[in-house]
């Protein structure tokens, strides 16, 4: 890789315009680099055009010898539809072109698609993301970066305009995304220990709202009691946020990865247990937090 | 009760001068209030008395009928041996006096205590708190507090200087008590989560302090994940917060409430696997956090 | 204690004519025992009277001084009342009489009788039975005693009679009492066991009757397989056997055993929150068995 | 399928001759039928070729038109490398031959092997086994078979001779596997329950094979409680019946299955911890049974 010239780069791909990639590809339109942009459906691109975007009828169109492109991508087979499946690919990054994977996907993924990748002269760096859509928008998304040191200093002033932190995982791509599965695995834990203790508060007589107050407003300040309290303590599980389904595919990649590992992890396993309940009820289309219900629901009260 | 002759009341009695009361009977003293205080030891109250406070030499020497009584004791037994055992301490408050009630004990104690105090022409307020002695002493401390509204107006002035906020939680006093056991579970829960998380990380080559600064630093930004994160990543529960056996007593108070309610609480449950485990193995002095070590010995990892 | 005279005792006293008090007191007088009986409600002895027993008005008439007694009581309480709380009862049986106590108590309740009876002079010995009242009758209970060597000596031709073995526990009386709740997990965890596997069975197609079938007729030939597998495959749960609140009772002993003596108990726990489930759901008095409806609720079966 | 001809058949062909292959093959051939073996292993077959086998060299060669064809193979991936990778297998059972899997495989892998080779005109019969090699030996191991009607009725003069009793789980083959994962399920659940309440009885002063007595002598008759009993309670653990590894499999695959199906199985759940526990402490290659040494481990006493 000729990291000279790579520095010198002002002009980036990206692939994937969903919820979360079209704020991100947003925010480097705006910090002035040359944007070449697809998505399968192209409305979505219309205002980015509009901005500056250049907007190409095949991913691997986006694409330059040698240069950046991001993905973000809805699941494991479509980014390996795209990045490894499609040989246009890695021969149109080839030589020393990097990817930079901002999807959440499994370690196993992100093992595959570096080997990959590396066979074929490109680097490949994980960089999945937390933070929702308005954070994507706002340029105020944590990165969870791991890859090769030299690769993610190449990289580094394009993610310091879509984030507001970069944490990095060392060198082993898949790191970053067992990182964001162990993270997610703590959201999960502390949805059902809400649950727990807000079915415990109602039932003797302690409004439910008033026990996610307590916890959001002393020592669990943070986003994640803040937002899920809300949600928990009022049994509001519209779809919108991420969908139980989806929820239970994080977890089910914890517990394989937690097995592959010999890891025991009881919470992991008990989060299984009422993930799946909720399937078999009709809930996987709600919004994750619906795992609380299966608290409620073994105390015997109804939604 | 006369309301009108109490909101004119000056001055306090103080039972209590561990660690907390130390500090809160301070905070009394320096909000200009006339303060008695009682202790056990004596030389616990040297500085309070160097600052004005009062000592006396039995419990219910800092009473004035129609005042109001702080105590801030141990645990149940210690505090119904003062309140409740010793009848002096309900004549010398008769008639209208007021008794605050800042220990961490069972629901069924405050039961018990308020229809004790009741049926003496005197009135208990529940009032645990969530904080450290740095909070006590700063006070900052949150206070949960339930019983009479009368009481609770009359009160209201003193726990402004002791705290940074009160929560109100109704007419019944031992609906503060259930909420702060509520609130301990969910502390004991994130140390399981975090635990196994952490676990998965080092079984996977990720060091378990990244783990716990990405929790702290981004979505789950409280105290409880920042504090209980770093000790432990490092596995370093030496004795000075709250002892393993004490948290042990939460959890199990916490299982019995739950009991008596019919709620299942299957991460209750766990920790009180995880907690019995740990006394098994002679952790029962370490930090409270250290039921942590059950999922790393699972994990075949030594501490 | 004077063994050679007791050896030739031919009476015996017993208190507790219910479901299975009556059968073994049935047994003992056809073995040809001078029978004096006691039950709080008459009617239960009248067949017992045209065989020979000698029915009395209070539950001490039953004894003899240097005598044996049997009691089979409803629970700890009960038992306490007659055998501890009304001192008549050690009084008469005193010097060297042996209480045989036949019901199921708390560890905790056997030591403390047993050295409620030392310090009298009187000895007890823990018997607790395994078999519903259909065993009692045809006398073929098990027994499950522990206490004193030489007393159990004694009792030994009695018990013979009742039962068709008798498990020796040892020396200390409470033993027997732990060993039947370790029972009682056993068939509660097989009853849990039995309904995942069922439910698992039921969500695939196969019938749940076929996997009952398949266990209690190759590697699972005991009895709990066999009786309870059939009320779980049609969820037969009226009642008549052991009632879910009974169960609850005797599953939360078990609990408190091994938390007093820092045991973690996983499945325990799980039995803990589903027969909490049941209790919500009104299922209380329903057969305990009906703790397997959680696994159903849990899948999106209705019963 | 012409089964006039098949029912005249007196003929059979056997691939598998490992510890339980062995004892089957053995009873075909005493039955009178024409035995065609094969084995990796020739040495294996030495024995049966004196009792009038046909040795052959490639596992298709022990297949005729039309035939009969029982294989016995260590796992999944072997069994469809001869059955499903190598073509000759159903080319030469084509037309109308019946192959019976005697292997404990998933259902997903008889779903795949059921669907090819009616794809080529044969049938696939599931009939794994419950026993382990004596029973093999001895002719009376239980079979749970499924399949087509027609084919199960031509099989059965066959199944007769090796078994004690088989047990029909309908027209879909998968049905049986996952029968007898659902069975091997309700055996580590059992070792877990006993390891509990050995363990309860260790730590209150009971020697755990008094335990083991009280079950398996008593309600639990069963083989299993009988035999893992005294397993359990002497921590004999040693390698020769089902190492740990293979245990695991069996319970991933129960899992696996439970996800697929949306079904909860806590118990299960908590099988997979203590088994990956196990596994991390380096307990894989002993016997499955092994997973009680967690409950030992958990309450502080060592092996």
């Amino acid at each position: 890789m000729n990291g000279n010239i790579l520095k010198e780069q002002k002009s980036v791909g990206f692939i994937g315009l969903g919820n979360m990639g079209h704020g991100i590809a947003s925010n480097l339109l705006k910090a002035g680099y040359t944007t070449r942009v697809y998505n399968r459906t192209k409305e979505k691109a219309k205002d980015l055009v509009e901005q500056g975007a250049i907007l190409v009828n095949q991913p691997s169109d986006v694409i330059e010898s040698g240069g950046i492109v991001f993905t973000m991508l809805f699941d494991d087979s479509a980014l390996r539809e795209i990045a490894e499946v499609d040989e246009n690919f890695v021969k149109k990054l080839h030589p020393g072109g990097i990817h930079v994977s901002l999807s959440t996907v499994s370690p196993d993924t992100a093992r595959s698609l570096s080997a990959h990748h590396s066979q074929n002269g490109v680097t490949y760096l994980a960089a999945p993301v937390i933070g929702r859509p308005d954070r994507a928008a706002a340029g105020t998304l944590f990165i969870l970066l791991a890859g090769s040191v030299e690769a993610k200093q190449i990289v580094s002033p394009f993610l310091e305009k879509i984030s507001q932190r970069v944490f990095d995982f060392g060198d082993l791509p898949w790191s970053s995304n067992m990182a964001k599965l162990a993270f997610n695995f703590n959201i999960a834990a502390a949805i059902e220990a809400m649950a727990e203790s807000f079915t415990l508060a109602e039932k003797n007589g302690i409004p439910r709202a008033k026990m996610a107050e307590l916890l959001s407003e002393t020592l669990f300040s943070g986003v994640v009691y803040k937002g899920y309290g809300d949600l928990i303590a009022h049994h509001s599980y519209q779809p919108g946020g991420v969908p139980l389904m989806l929820g239970w595919k994080d977890i089910r990649l914890v517990l394989q990865t937690a097995a592959d590992s010999s890891t025991p992890m009881p919470i992991a396993s008990l989060l299984r247990d009422r993930l799946l309940s909720a399937i078999s009820k009709g809930r996987g289309d709600l919004d994750w937090s619906a795992l609380a219900l299966g608290a409620s629901d073994d105390a015997g009260l109804g939604k």
